[in-house]
């Protein structure tokens, strides 16, 4: 599909970041194409529960979030298409994504593309992926009920997913590279209380066993090089977040690691493209953060897009 | 009350940008204490209408969001206590907030204190106030149930104030000091369907008259210099907002409206200072916004206080 138009935004991803900034452009009346690579939610759609969301008394799990954003969002006319972005061409009047499906051409992008799991980068996690090896336990987690899983990390997210999980496995080996676990305390605090958790400290992942499916785990402890194996037929990793960026090179600053440089607003180095939510550099990775994020680039577009000559397309309520 | 225990946190403000940090905050089990100088909610608890904080698919009041935000804040063990702070003392290890009734030493302060509404700096506005003169329509509208009232600016809080008016009053006329409105498309839109709303463009207010109570307002055309006088018996002030930061002069680095100057993770330049929501220069001010600045700020102290040496005060859990 070619689609020549110039809209005021497109905004790449609908997670958080994405859809807050959706419902503000669209009230603004901004001419707005939001894409995403697989239909919406991100990470977001994941989670089995949110307690942090503020405004939220009562627990809710991603995918009930993430459908009442969308809700939301589609009550002021957002409609989510499905493209992934490819390449940008950006020069001071637009900016154009090409993605798969199409080239979508405006005078301001958001991007909110997220992030998604590092991985452990060893040749056997990559041969038993869907074999065991997985990356989401509210996806995957029943496949193990009963049986004897590992958790890589000592993250938020970690342990979190090992507290869901130690609820349905057999029991749960949480594998660590430092002493002690990285997570809020309050989650240190619930994991301890779980009877069926055994924690590995100074721990890494050495080699994953199986042919056909996992059968084990062979350990390495970091401070004395000693390698243990434990017999588990799941395996979990969260050991972090890479930022779906890669089709932004040359346009804007990254750090070290591919995260997006923004100032607060929420403007990277070049004047059209501005970043929210997980991909950022900057993100605490968090829902509340990236909602945030998503309505603070939204005001600072609208605010530009309303001073600029000529000044955007709108309706007759301009004449006001 | 002298407070000489260090926390590990001190939050001042309980509107939605300290009540995200405080849920955070306790989460992470940082012993945290939070001030409000009226209680809580700040400008939120005074909203009558709220459709664009991402997640609530069917409009709720400020109210009832900032019930829910405190019910969520209590259940994690959050507190709000009633001061005011008058002063700071900082130095590099900790800083100390002076109040009406007590002073609290932390490892990190967020100051969250938001903004309060503008005025209009004429004597007339000064002597009515209270007497005819409102800024908080869903506190004061229904005294002026059909009768006719002036609401003075043209951004998104007066239009949305002018538009609760108008189903209550007899007739709104909008006071704006430019040629059209500065509120968001959909805001315009929606006061242009009311048919009791007349628009006062490139308008100010010379002077409002009454004695004991408003009886009107004169208007002076900011154009051509004319005179002329409306007829009501309120007047609504909406023409912006000043930070309620007074108490931080000299310790950290504040805009030309006095609003606190933040990096992206709402550091000032005091390194044991920070600020969210809309005390802050790049703040939007809206609530999602300050929600996400809130959780920035607070994850931003966690992951410092526990880098510092010595760690921070935490209980058993830190054992793992």
């Amino acid at each position: 599909m070619v689609d020549e138009a110039l809209h005021d935004v497109v905004i790449l991803g609908a997670g958080p970041a994405g859809l807050a900034a959706a419902i503000y452009t669209t009230r603004s009346r901004l001419d707005t194409v939001v894409l995403d690579a697989q239909g919406g939610g991100g990470q977001l759609a994941i989670i089995d529960r949110i307690e942090n969301y503020p405004g939220f008394d009562k627990a809710v799990t991603g995918m009930e979030l993430f459908e009442a954003m969308r809700r939301q969002a589609e009550g002021f006319g957002v409609q989510v298409g499905f493209d992934q972005a490819q390449k940008l061409e950006a020069d001071d009047a637009s900016v154009t994504v090409i993605g798969d499906a199409g080239r979508y051409r405006a005078r301001a992008l958001i991007v909110a593309t997220g992030a998604r799991h590092r991985e452990l980068c060893i040749p056997s996690e990559e041969r038993l992926k869907g074999r065991g090896v997985s990356y989401c336990a509210t996806c995957d987690g029943n496949f193990f009920a009963k049986k004897p899983v590992a958790v890589i990390g000592g993250g938020d997210t970690a342990v979190k997913e090992a507290i869901y999980l130690s609820r349905i496995v057999e029991k749960v080996y949480l594998v660590h590279r430092r002493d002690r676990l990285r997570a809020e305390a309050l989650l240190q605090e619930r994991i301890r209380e779980r009877p069926n958790v055994e924690f590995c400290f100074d721990s890494v992942v050495d080699e994953i066993e199986g042919t056909d499916a996992v059968s084990g785990v062979r350990l390495k402890n970091t401070k004395t090089g000693e390698l243990r194996r434990i017999a588990v037929e799941g395996v979990f990793v969260f050991v972090g977040i890479l930022p779906n960026a890669e089709f932004l090179s040359g346009h804007v600053d990254l750090d070290p690691l591919g995260f997006v440089r923004t100032d607060p607003r929420m403007r990277t180095r070049h004047p059209r493209i501005f970043a929210a939510g997980d991909v950022r550099a900057d993100s605490v990775r968090q829902i509340g953060a990236a909602v945030g994020d998503g309505i603070t680039a939204a005001v600072t577009i609208q605010e530009m897009l309303d001073t600029e000559t000529p000044p955007r397309r709108c309706g007759p309520e301009c004449a006001i």
